[in-house]
């Protein structure tokens, strides 16, 4: 092998490289985009196929279209394995992984067939369309949602610890009160029950059949009505200083003024150009 | 025809126009008003036909006051027609195509009678009703609700995105865990259930009937109940900008103070009257 | 008469209007406070004497009872009608007509007794209750609530309108999709399932069987999930400018300082102190 | 007893009272872990040994735990006595009287074996868990949470009452409409029906079956479904307020800058290194 060759190679590589993995150029772009739709395809396959009468009527085509989609998702594999600098590190890493599920259990059922195998393969490639969120990176959006997530995640926490204090409380106090002849046959079935009571679910698969357990469900029922204030006021007071943070980030160069519009293209002040949003 | 019948009848032309068209003048705001009126009523009466007992006992009365409104919309749509000054503009634009829609179906109905065919007409009719929205274009805080849902449609976006892959995630999880013999019996359906427990509607007409699932199913509905506040969240800090945005709008012409409360009707600076708000 | 007596009787009249009307005076409190009670009661009353097992054991004491409060109430009224400076205006003002509402049934039911009309009776009297809130008057609290409600009404008129408008496309849809076999058995039928359905009530009395049907409750589900963010977003943002208003309207008299906290008693720039929160 | 043995008593005393009561050494920390696993560990049980299938096969087993734990509880209710410095202060302090709860009761159950008695047992054993929130205490969001709640707690006031208000007329409306025939059997069942209503909970035990009822049913769930953004407004416009007086409180001590964000270390106007967070 020539250096020549070498250098070829490595031309191709970092081509392929730019065009699979990156997202700057047209034909990376278009690339993400036709993986984005067999992704979908393939999962809604997935899904479709567990309709019975979808499944006797087109099982052998969708059996089909999933082999496809396999090949083309093994292929796609393999040239990312191809082309990337540091081969392990992506075959370690997060997507690397994802990749490889998404197509390992598809040649495992060869070898070990079995109904609920197959179902647990379906489960799995539904996982692959997480690799669509990689394009979330891109987007400063979803970063200050990150953020203001993080930022009141100790609150949150604590507001979760207390709401499920509340809810085993009540889930015994409703097994004690209405007991297994009403349908709150254990304490962890009370405290289902509780659950699907304060997030303001309700089934009715169980209800409360006494005066005094329906009084409790009703100070269940207005406890959950009341505290779901809580999460979205600590939630919506982070965003929004997330919101008047990144504005402040926003700096004229010229005159140094912050504060502007997130659509503002000239600075209000001094008329100059302002560097787009960060 | 002479200048003057032409002259005659582009006055004529224009005071229908300002009337029909126009919401300024006493004339506008009847012409609104009485059309508000028809189209409610009208509305009112396709969708009381389709109780049974009411139209056994006023059938003939109904479809009589549905012919009534159908010629006045038709005569309406008619008026439209004669006095825009771009008629064909006019016939191709978002309510003219409304306007069409709320009458051709009736007289479509006279040739091709059947059951279902008048059904689709009564649906499409409930559309003419958006024609009243006209006069939000008018109204400040349709236009500054909207901008704030535009400002936060990417974020709302990304959160719509993420919670519809937890949808179908959790929804081939509950298929693999509960089965067809508790009422899930596809992917699909058990993504119908998941819908109807993480938005907290709770029907219970599926519900899961193991331990596990119970479990799963709890943890679902809190996942629900929690990240409702997120959309809230986006929202709200996009409303509060908003809101703070047409205040700083606000602009007293002699000493330039902004931020003045929406009532204010003089400058509390230098007292001098201010403009209407924007 | 003389006008001594004249005045004894002015000076009674203007002592009862104080303990009465007023709220100052502890003898106004304490009046306030049993009157309240003596609400409280009576409406309690009432809820329980409908439940079956109660009023079969206690309807005898019930009634008596209820009795005793129509006479404290309609010596209540003489009171205030003898004692109130403009009685043709107290009689015709909202709280002396709920009053005399309180009361006039009570004595209407001897003359024209029934199972129905004392149900109604029943009913009026909760009204009696709705006097507490003369207290919140004095709340600057329920003041406020009130004036974030007034300005924001405008915005959110114009979002219940649109969603009327979604929920009466929606019902229709569904009367089409699903029919009268399934429980859709009219198009204000379907209205109300949209409306438990977008309100994510679900009770699961009339629920979707087909599969498009399911598809369009699930969609249903997710649009009432969304918009609920929508007047929670206008509401905070009012609320937010209420309070920082009324922290702005908060002045130190000495340095013309505002944006105390709500808690502070002396200002923090100047140290002299602050006059109670308006 | 010499000063020696005294001093070394007092010694041993300090020593152990730093790692029971404290948290701010490592063995302060371990224990209270270790505490908390146990506390953890007893309550699964007790909420385990409800499930009819694991009581029969493990239920031998899960007495035994239970009265390990109850020993190590017991113990250590001993030795927080023995150690505290102030003992009848400790004993009848809340925790002092939650630790006696946790483990008087499993004695009690030995001289007067029942099982009704057992379930409260079991209960009041919940409450041990509340003991781990004394950590709270040292989270300053914790704090933040509940100033805000304390601060919005008068206008929640208002808005529950004027809830409550609404819902004994809906439930007094509906109980004349609907009637017992149709489940709706007494005032307080109605009550009880509109608060799983306007909470937007919907069982579906209880449900309107005439067209009036369905249509007051239709309003009851709006009215739920739209005042459900009061408190959410009340207690983020707060949250919001609290969060901006924390930054405000953090103050730079060299130039006296505030506003800093909280993960700032250095000031951002002078660089000088900014006080932990308060």
């Amino acid at each position: 092998m020539t250096d020549n060759q070498d250098a070829a190679e490595s031309a191709l590589k970092r081509k392929l490289r730019i065009v699979i993995f990156g997202t700057d150029t047209p034909a990376g772009r278009w690339f993400d985009l036709i993986l984005l739709l067999c992704i979908v395809a393939s999962v809604s396959l997935v899904l479709l196929d567990t309709v019975q009468s979808v499944n006797q009527r087109w099982g052998e085509l969708i059996h089909g279209l999933e082999w496809f989609f396999t090949l083309v998702f093994t292929m796609e594999y393999l040239l990312r394995l191809y082309c990337s600098a540091h081969r392990w590190q992506y075959a370690r890493s997060f997507y690397g992984v994802v990749d490889l599920l998404s197509v390992l259990p598809s040649y495992l059922a060869l070898f070990f067939p079995g109904a609920n195998f197959t179902l647990i393969i379906r489960v799995l490639r539904l996982f692959r369309i997480f690799r669509v969120l990689k394009l979330l990176r891109y987007l400063s959006e979803g970063n200050m949602l990150l953020r203001a997530m993080m930022q009141s995640s100790r609150k949150v926490f604590i507001f979760f610890f207390s709401v499920s204090l509340i809810i085993m409380v009540l889930g015994a106090v409703m097994y004690m009160v209405e007991g297994p002849e009403n349908g709150f046959s254990s304490i962890p079935k009370s405290i289902y029950w509780t659950i699907v009571t304060i997030t303001t679910v309700g089934y009715g698969d169980i209800t409360p059949k006494t005066d005094l357990g329906q009084a409790i469900a009703a100070l269940t029922m207005l406890i959950g009505y009341s505290i779901i204030a809580i999460p979205t006021g600590i939630l919506t007071a982070e965003i929004s200083q997330e919101i008047g943070r990144s504005r402040d980030l926003r700096r004229c160069s010229n005159c140094l003024k912050t504060g502007h519009e997130p659509q503002a293209r000239f600075c209000n002040r001094c008329g100059s150009e302002l560097a787009e949003e960060i």
